[in-house]
């Protein structure tokens, strides 16, 4: 059976949110963050080499990155569900949308988040201030990130078009749980606030944040 | 036909030799960065809204984002081809390492660059410094990657296993041309070595750099 190692307040809730969507049985094992520095405690370090989250496990199988994993899980036991196949019009768009979310976005919000100096004693001693123009730099490529989806989402319900598909599986985190750490409003978004309440009203994610991060209010607003 | 708009320095090499490699026909477009800020000129910016490279079109179709863009042509203009299918033993690996590339690699590499202070003067202005204690924790993640990536080719002549894969292609960026950023030495991996001298044989590879950068002598040792 699969196994999804879930850190609590990371990318893996999109694992958990995945099989939830797919409805198919798996073994949740969650780790908490230490409460001082946010770090993830040695036994989640000790899963991958790379130290990185999400982790899961299939048989022998161990097997590390967002991306990887949904294609993985997805390849093995979606029958087809939550993709875009290639003769479909949404095909280079599902793609866009699935490779941008860790290729492009989530590296622009993870030096934002460290210029935000948010709480943590071992994010504070790394941060580098908002004020420092590498910030701004990052922070300027997140802004068009941000103002690309919030056009996208003003043509189409989904990002990779009519449909719900894993493009806006892996692509929620960097527009939810992303902002706990990064402090990014959405008030100038409406389109993607829009979205996020759609998202928020699928019972798959309801029972998926449940399950992985119960104490987390998901920041769907 | 598809156009590709190469950058120069830049990851866009890789959709030229992915084309070199599957022998199709394509259009290409060289741009070269500013001498001065090392940045893309307005010209190569304007192809996309977030003003990254790579950039393809074809018909009216204008993609970026290197996961994305191997992808759609792998699946329009590969048949089949550099690809790992679902029942293969090693598309895990396949997935692992294509992912890998931009999700978590190349990430640590950039901040890594930027603490490197490359010449430059725009570089210069936003680099953190190399003393930085950001720049060592990502310093560090770059580490464990180079001797995940040094184990893995100890093993198999590939990073997807046996035979050569689109996840070599996405990978090789981020072990040569990049390192004209980062700095960083190959001394210690012997394995890298042994694997780039293999990819600098290939007639492909050949091909791609001397038609997309001409002046770049390939970092391949």
């Amino acid at each position: 059976m699969l196994t999804v190692y879930h850190l609590g307040l990371s990318q893996s809730e999109r694992i958990v949110w995945l099989c939830e969507e797919l409805d198919i049985p798996y073994r949740l094992e969650v780790y908490q963050r230490d409460p001082q520095t946010r770090m993830a405690p040695p036994e989640y370090k000790a899963l991958h080499p790379m130290q990185i989250s999400p982790v899961i496990a299939d048989g022998d199988l161990v097997l590390a990155e967002s991306g990887a994993i949904i294609e993985y899980i997805l390849a093995k036991y979606g029958h087809g569900r939550l993709k875009v196949a290639p003769d479909d019009p949404a095909f280079a768009d599902y793609l866009f949308w699935f490779h941008f979310a860790n290729g492009t976005l989530m590296p622009s919000e993870s030096i934002e988040m460290l210029g935000a100096g948010i709480s943590g004693a071992d994010q504070l001693r790394v941060g580098i201030g908002s004020d420092h123009p590498f910030v701004a730099v990052y922070t300027a490529r997140t802004d068009r990130g941000f103002a690309m989806i919030e056009q996208r989402l003003g043509k189409v319900p989904y990002l990779a078009g009519a449909d719900f598909s894993a493009a806006d599986i892996i692509m929620l985190f960097a527009l939810t749980t992303m902002r706990a750490f990064t402090g990014r409003r959405l008030d100038d978004y409406p389109n993607i606030r829009g979205y996020l309440a759609r998202i928020g009203g699928r019972p798959a994610y309801q029972r998926a944040m449940t399950k992985g991060d119960p104490e987390l209010s998901p920041m769907l607003s």
